[in-house]
C-alpha cells in the first residue's frame, strides 16, 4: 500500500512539472547567470520569467521587489536583521510567541546578544493574537515587526493586512513570514502595507534550497549575504538557476489552480476532522476555526502523546507530525501549543494534519480506518495516565 | 557546431550522475530531513553520506565538520564575521587584493559600518602574495585572515597551509576560500592548520545553490542564518535534500578522477597557450606559472578589449570570460589583474579560458583556428590603439 503523505506544511512533493522545467538547467542551460557568454545570459529570461511568476502569485507591484534566497529561514533572519539596521533610532521587535523558530531564535539571538528588547505577542486559547498586547508594544522604538501570515502547527490565519496598517502608523516596519500562506491564501501585496514577506519553494510544490524574499520598494534594504551583485546587490552568490525556475513554476501552478484545489482540500481536511472527532472521544480541533488555511488540522487527543500517535501512523504508512518537522524529534511540548495554553505532552497529546493537492479522498480513508484501534490502543497502555509509545 | 565551453570556473555543467543522484529527492523521497516520519528520515542517510563524500574530498577528519550551506558566498559571508565574532578583542580582517567580490565585498561592509580594520595584502606582478606584507600584518589584534586557495580568474595558488600555519602562531583564524581549488587540487585539511574554508557545488559539476563550510572541530563558531537546529545549528533551515545529495556525489567523482582527469585537463590548458602564444603576438600569460591550477590559463593580448574578444569568440560559439563572472558586465578592469599591475581595459584585455573534464582536444582545435582572425579584425578596428567591440 502507497504511503499516505500528511504532512505537507513540512515539505512537498515537488510537482513532475517543477522537474522537468528545472532538468534543462542543470545540464544545457548550466551557465553562471552572470557570464557575458550566450550559456550564461541564457539564464537571464528564465530568472526573469520566474520573478513574474512569484510577482503573480503574491501580487506585488513589481517583479524586482521579488529577491530570490536560498529559502525562508534566509529570507526572514534577513528581513529582521535589515529591519533593525535600516530603521534608525529603533531597536526593539515585535513579534507573536507562535512564530517560527526562523523568527524566534535569532530574535533570541538579538536579544541576548546585542541587547534589542523583543516584544513576544501572546496568543489566547484559539491562537488568536492579542491585539491590544500587540497596540501596546507598537511604540516608537519598534524598527520592525515579524507577525507569521499563517501557523504551521494550526494553520491560524493572522490579521497581517491589519496589523502591517498598525505598524506603519507607529513608523515600524513589517515583515510577514508567508511560508506556510503563499500558494494556499490568495494575496495581493500592492494594496497592504506589508512591508516584506518571506517565503519558501519546498511548502509549495517547488524544491527546497530556494525561496524568496519580498521587499516593497523604496523600503531601506540591508543584503545579509554580500558579494557580487546578484539579484540587484541585494542577495550576493551565484544564481540557483534550476531552483529559481522550479519555484517560478511552482507558483504558477499554484496560482492557477488555487480556488479549485482549496476547496477540495478543504473538504478532504474537514471530512478527516468530522470523521476523528466522531469516532474518538474526548478529542478537539486546535487554532482558530475562523481563521484558519484550508489544509490543515491539529487534533488534540485526552491522554495521547501525540509523538506516540504519529509513530503508529508511520509504521501504518501513514506520515504526519507531532509539532513542527523543525521543532520535533524531541519531547518537549510544541512552544505554539503551549502560547495556546493547550496542554501538550501531559495529558493532551497533538498531531497535526496537512494537505495537499496531491492528496486525494482515499487518504482520509485510510486515516479514519486506523486511528480508533490506535487510540485505543495507546489509552489502554497507560490507563488513567497517558499512553506514551517510546 | 556544437558550443565550446571554457569558462568553467564561472560554473561547470551537471554531471549527468549527479543529476540522477538527485532526481529522487523531488519526486520520492521528498520529505523533510527533520521531520520523524519514514518519509522525512529517509532523507538522513543520503545527506550523511554526502557529508562523508564531502569529507573525503577535503580530507577532514570529522564528517561533522562539513555545514551544507547555499554555496560558496553564503559559506564565506559566514566563515568572515563568525571569526570577527568568536575572537574576543580582536577586530582587524587580513585578506588579500585579489579575492573574490564574496570576501571583498563584506570586508567593505565591514569596515565602513563597523570600523573593522582591513588589511588587503598586494600581489606581484605574478599573482604572488606579499609574504613581508602578511608577516607584517599579523598582529594581536587579527581575527581572522580570510585568502583564497585559487584564484578564480588568473588560476594562481596561494601557499594557503603555509599561510594558515602563520596565522595560527599569531593567534588568528584562518580561513580558505577554496571555491576555485576544491575539487581541483588534492587537499588533506586534517593535517593543515586551516580553521574554516568555504566550497561551492556548481564549481565541480554540482548543482548550484549549495555548497559548504568546513569548520574544524573546537574552533569557535557563530551561525549567521538561525532558526531550526538543523545542521547542529550551525546553519538553520529545511536541508536542501536535492542539492546536498548532489554535492556529495560530484565530491565523489571529483575524488575519483582528479589525477587523470588534471593531467588530461592540463595538457589541454597547455596546448591551448601554447597555440596562443605561437599564433598570437604580443601575448602573454598571466598569474604564477609556476603554482598555478591545471585547468586554468589567463592571456593578456596587447591591444585588444578582453570583453571585445569574449564577445566575439561567443558569436562563434565558444564561452570564455573576461574577468570573472561575478564581475563581468561593467566594462571595470578586473581588481585582480589591477592588483597585479597588469594594465587590463587599457592597452592591454585578458581572456580567461577555464577547462573542466566535460572538455575535449577539439575545443581546443576551435579556440586556435578562430582566435588569430579575431585579433587581427580588433587589432585593425582601432590602428594604434585598443580594440573596443561595444
Amino acid at each position: 500500500m502507497s504511503p499516505v503523505y500528511l504532512d505537507n506544511n513540512a515539505s512537498t512533493q515537488v510537482d513532475a512539472e517543477v522537474v522537468q522545467a528545472m532538468l534543462p538547467f542543470f545540464l544545457d542551460q548550466f551557465g553562471n547567470a552572470s557570464s557575458m557568454h550566450d550559456i550564461g545570459t541564457a539564464a537571464g529570461a528564465p530568472i526573469k520569467t520566474a520573478r513574474r511568476q512569484l510577482q503573480a502569485l503574491i501580487g506585488a507591484k513589481f517583479d524586482h521587489e521579488i529577491t530570490f534566497t536560498s529559502g525562508g529561514t534566509e529570507s526572514v533572519n534577513t528581513a529582521i536583521l535589515s529591519g533593525l539596521d535600516t530603521v534608525p533610532g529603533r531597536t526593539e521587535i515585535v513579534t507573536s510567541a507562535v512564530e517560527h523558530p526562523a523568527v524566534l531564535t535569532p530574535c533570541a539571538h538579538l536579544e541576548k546578544t546585542h541587547g534589542v528588547k523583543v516584544h513576544r505577542i501572546p496568543v489566547d486559547h484559539h491562537g488568536r493574537l492579542d491585539l491590544n498586547a500587540y497596540r501596546t508594544a507598537l511604540t516608537h522604538r519598534v524598527a520592525i515587526v515579524s507577525i507569521m501570515w499563517a501557523n504551521n502547527e494550526t494553520g491560524t490565519i493572522f490579521p497581517v493586512e491589519r496589523l502591517a496598517e498598525m505598524a506603519k502608523q507607529a513608523g515600524a516596519l513589517f515583515h510577514a513570514d508567508a511560508v506556510q500562506a503563499v500558494g494556499k491564501l490568495p494575496m495581493d501585496l500592492k494594496s497592504t502595507a506589508i512591508d516584506m514577506l518571506s517565503l519558501s519553494g519546498h511548502k509549495l510544490h517547488g524544491p527546497k534550497g530556494v525561496g524568496a524574499l519580498y521587499i516593497k520598494r523604496g523600503v531601506p534594504f540591508h543584503a545579509l549575504i554580500r558579494g557580487g551583485h546578484q539579484e540587484r546587490g541585494r542577495r550576493a552568490g551565484t544564481e540557483n538557476t534550476p531552483g529559481i525556475v522550479g519555484l517560478g513554476k511552482a507558483a504558477e501552478l499554484a496560482l492557477e489552480c488555487m480556488d479549485e484545489e482549496n476547496k477540495r482540500i478543504k473538504s478532504l481536511r474537514d471530512r478527516l476532522e468530522k470523521g476523528l472527532l466522531e469516532r474518538i472521544p474526548r478529542t478537539f480541533v486546535t487554532g482558530d476555526l475562523l481563521a484558519r488555511l484550508s489544509n490543515t488540522t491539529n487534533v488534540a487527543f485526552d491522554r495521547i502523546a501525540g509523538e506516540a500517535m504519529q509513530s503508529l501512523l508511520n509504521r501504518h504508512g501513514i506520515a504526519c507530525s507531532s509539532g513542527s518537522a523543525c521543532t520535533s524529534g524531541s519531547s518537549v511540548p510544541s512552544h505554539v501549543l503551549r502560547a495556546m495554553n493547550i496542554r501538550h505532552g501531559t495529558a493532551l497529546g497533538a498531531v497535526r494534519f496537512s494537505f495537499s493537492r496531491h492528496n486525494r479522498e482515499e487518504d482520509v480513508d485510510r486515516v479514519l480506518e486506523l486511528i480508533p484501534g490506535i487510540v485505543e490502543k495507546l489509552r489502554d497502555a497507560v490507563p488513567g495516565s497517558r499512553g506514551h509509545a517510546k
